[in-house]
């Protein structure tokens, strides 16, 4: 999911930028995150000065007014935290005091899972939740999940865009319908976990003319599966001048930008030169997204361009650059497939490190000038800025710290999971890939893991505090897929980038690839639609209406 | 087709203010219009001191250095206007010089036809324009034609957006594939029909971050196919606050704010005040456009609202303005039907004109408030400011005039037909209603000439100064459809408002509408998405993601 800040910055404004170089979408945070790490202390142990007080002593916390509304005992450390802050925060205290709020449940209601996000942690986790047991709170900038390995698919017109978005309200109807659960169209801006309440505004997209909305809301339980935002690693215009690629709007910019330039590039009096480059379209990072949106790309020019842009047909061109080498993450015959069939469809694979951004330009670390028409940025993502404001315990990489149970130990009745969330440390565990495979297999272990403790009755908010959680979360990599454009495809099936298994790519490999998504994609209507899509793609052409 | 300053100043802040009332979208055109005028001279005496003094004292002139250019031999009036403009027009003529230029064809090229717009009539032109006879170019702000019956479907999700828009470069593959055949994506500002000339300047849409692209093309034969504008006769706030729906953008915002608010009205601590203002959707204007949006609207709210937002379901209300009488083209009958229909369906009719338009309510010109949370206006369109700024004889009503070869008698080679067109008082016709049904048929009715002059090598410009045109355009009126929302809708098939003939209304009707739009809209393509869309609507309720 796109974050909270996302929205509010504006569609492609987002995105935290640190570092000065960049790696490949998969590797971004596997790399430093698969190493093993010693752990001194297990959890448990947190709180204890080990690892519990570098954040305390910034952690939002409420008047002392408040202290004990929910029963709630705190620790030395915690007060001593609050202590040093009670004084510079009573102002914006007493705001968001003022808040309109969701209160907190009563005994004998229902217990209230707050779950922040809605893409594939978050929908996986609200699909399977046992609205008998917990009512359902979801917040989020978005009101539907995105089918974002089939994003790159809707920014050419292969499939439209509403193809690839579920409403959150159909994945769990009772958001819709149960008098006590709702879908909140907002932002979360800050998390108070002693009192168990989000603050919330609502999301202004350019249509309101009003001030955002702020309230909050009390939970019970609460799940942030509020996802990343793109890597920029501060290198200067990338939020200015380039697109992302993880969101319907993002998609649906890139194609009316792709086709206005081709339109553009027709009129009277261009110049060669600027023909070439209205007609550049340079992607940035060769992992999935990058090497997938190549794939469209190039079969989009070779389908649809040849034949309805007959004008410029010769000046369009795909360049994918990349610090290392694509789909690092793929089986080395796979990765040489696709160099191979990407070349061969007219994708420039280019070995380069992006130092500047231009309006019209690109400047790489050698000094040599790209210009473009079109510039997507998929170099892999990083944790948001309002994970970053979160003073819970960090995992490596700087997402949300979570335990072997989704769990952010250092407070209560709080999980992580997705792409925001990484393994403490101290688990010894690696933090996961930012992979949409992950975070519905957490989705999927968590929820199983609330109806249990629900059904126990320890669903209310301190409820569950010495309850054994059964087992840990284990993920299994069931494989890696990625399409190269027209009926080609590679599957990897290994477990692991050093591992064994089976490896395959071609025709068959698209087919399986096609299958796979059509099965996965989440309602009927949606799985129809795509079907419809391809087919009458096939048939008729993609659709190049610029709406 | 929306006009090209529609799309300059920004989607919806467009439209000519005149007057102080409105009348339904129908009548804004007929009433006056339809009456009969006698008229004192016939074509051909255009250009004679009755009609021709008054528009040549500010006509656009190019320079003495360019008379002659085209052979073209002026008239003592044409040389009057000119000597009174060329000082103060020296500075733009000059700048206009150098603008880039699809220069004029030579001998023994193909003539080149450019049409001014993509709706209705100049779509069908297109098609049926004879691409062996001409060179076609066809310059427009938009790249697709809109199927604008089917408009109001898309807002509430019925239909998708895309449904209903064809590639203008589908209708007419030439544009993409005939070497000296073009689509530009710009709006036509000015129009030298001393010169051949039309000047352009690329649509800025808020993506580009570079200056518009100014470039001139030289045409042997213009048709101008512009448009009209909607209505707001002055009304203070209308193009701040209000929606309009006439191209798919205004549909997709009209969605997009409808969705917001229905989202917006959960949130914790709405007053119910705030809840009734957010959800109450008010349509100014009774004519088909305003009675088939609030039919959607009202079969959305019982069919999906209710399911889907259940917190907001009993706050959601629709209400339909008018100063007179809803769809006061149709038979008394249908108007009954229509009226106690959409009663039952639970929208209120209100009589009234709107005064003043504030951000969040109507002042009435009883002085009472209205409260709105989405406010639709439709009431009719009016002249262009495009069309306002050319210098030809004008209909009554301010279109450009025409006789009855929908030709601009005073000019040569000067074509307009659409909304943008009526015929000239001396023509002694009625200005026809801003129809889709007649721009259709004048589109067919001037393309047929086309190719009729075509053949006997008149093409070229200046070439059919004396040649016979043919029969006259006659239009014979069909009949009127309007759906009424949930199964029911309104067939009218007599041939002028007083006239007799059948009218039925109901189940039938609908089924009647649904498979006449269905045969109409212009590809298979589209045919398969409209009947996938309703059949999918029919099993799986609206869509309602935010994208």
């Amino acid at each position: 999911m796109a974050l909270a800040r996302i929205a509010r910055n504006g569609f492609r404004r987002s995105g935290g930028a640190v570092g000065t170089t960049y790696a490949s979408e998969k590797d971004a945070l596997c790399e430093g995150a698969y190493a093993p790490h010693k752990c001194q202390s297990l959890i448990g142990d947190v709180g204890t000065p080990s690892g519990g007080l570098s954040y305390l002593s910034s952690i939002k916390t409420p008047p002392f007014s408040s202290y004990g509304t929910r029963g709630m005992k705190t620790t030395p450390q915690y007060q001593f935290g609050h202590a040093q802050r009670v004084i510079e925060e009573s102002d914006s205290e007493h705001e968001s005091a003022k808040y309109p709020t969701l209160e907190a449940t009563k005994p004998g209601e229902k217990p209230r899972v707050v779950v922040l996000g809605s893409g594939w942690a978050a929908c996986r986790f609200l699909k399977g939740l046992d609205t008998k047991l917990y009512d359902v709170v979801c917040i989020s900038p978005r009101n539907h999940m995105v089918f974002t390995p089939l994003l790159a698919s809707t920014c050419v017109g292969t499939l439209e865009f509403r193809s690839v978005a579920e409403p959150v309200s159909q994945i769990q109807t009772a958001l819709a319908k149960d008098p006590n659960s709702y879908f909140f169209l907002a932002s979360c801006t800050d998390v108070d976990t002693d009192k168990h309440e989000v603050y919330c505004e609502t999301v202004d997209d350019g249509g309101l003319s009003s001030e955002p909305y702020h309230f909050k809301v009390a939970y019970d339980k609460l799940v942030i599966a509020s996802g990343s935002e793109p890597l920029t690693f501060g290198i200067k215009g990338v939020k200015e001048h380039a697109f992302f690629l993880r969101e319907v709007t993002h998609a649906q910019e890139i194609r009316k930008r792709l086709l206005l330039n081709l339109m553009l590039s027709e009129n009277p009096g261009m110049s060669e030169e600027e023909k070439e480059r209205l007609l550049h379209c340079v992607v940035i990072g060769g992992g999935p997204t990058g090497v997938e949106f190549s794939g469209e790309l190039s079969d989009f020019i070779m389908r649809d361009v040849r034949q309805r842009y007959a004008h410029v047909k010769n000046y369009i061109r795909v360049t994918l650059i990349e610090a290392n080498e694509i789909l690092s993450s793929f089986d080395v015959g796979l990765r040489e497939y696709a160099t191979k069939h990407l070349t061969k469809c007219g994708v420039r694979l280019v070995r380069g490190i992006v130092k500047e951004v231009h309006p019209n330009k690109i400047v790489l670390s050698d000094g040599s000038d790209v210009p473009y028409g079109l510039l997507v940025w998929s170099t892999g993502v990083g944790p948001s800025e309002f994970v970053k404001s979160l003073n819970l315990p960090k995992s490596l990489g700087g997402r949300i710290g979570v335990n072997e149970w989704l769990q952010a130990p250092s407070v209560e009745d709080v999980f992580a999971l997705g792409d925001c969330a990484g393994f403490l440390e101290q688990t010894g565990r690696p933090v996961l890939p930012a992979l949409a495979q992950v975070a519905e297999r957490e989705g999927k272990y968590l929820v199983e893991l609330f109806n249990r403790i629900g059904k126990q009755n320890r669903g209310k908010a301190f409820a569950a505090k010495d309850v054994p959680l059964g087992d840990p979360f284990v993920y299994k990599h069931l494989g890696s897929m990625a399409s190269v454009g027209r009926y080609k495809a590679l599957v990897d099936l290994r477990q692991s980038k050093d591992g064994k298994g089976l490896s395959m790519a071609g025709f068959v490999s698209w087919f399986i690839w096609r299958s796979a998504y059509l099965t996965r994609v989440i309602s009927w209507r949606n799985r129809v639609y795509v079907a419809v899509n391809w087919a009458t793609t096939l048939v008729f052409g993609r659709d190049n209406s610029r709406i």
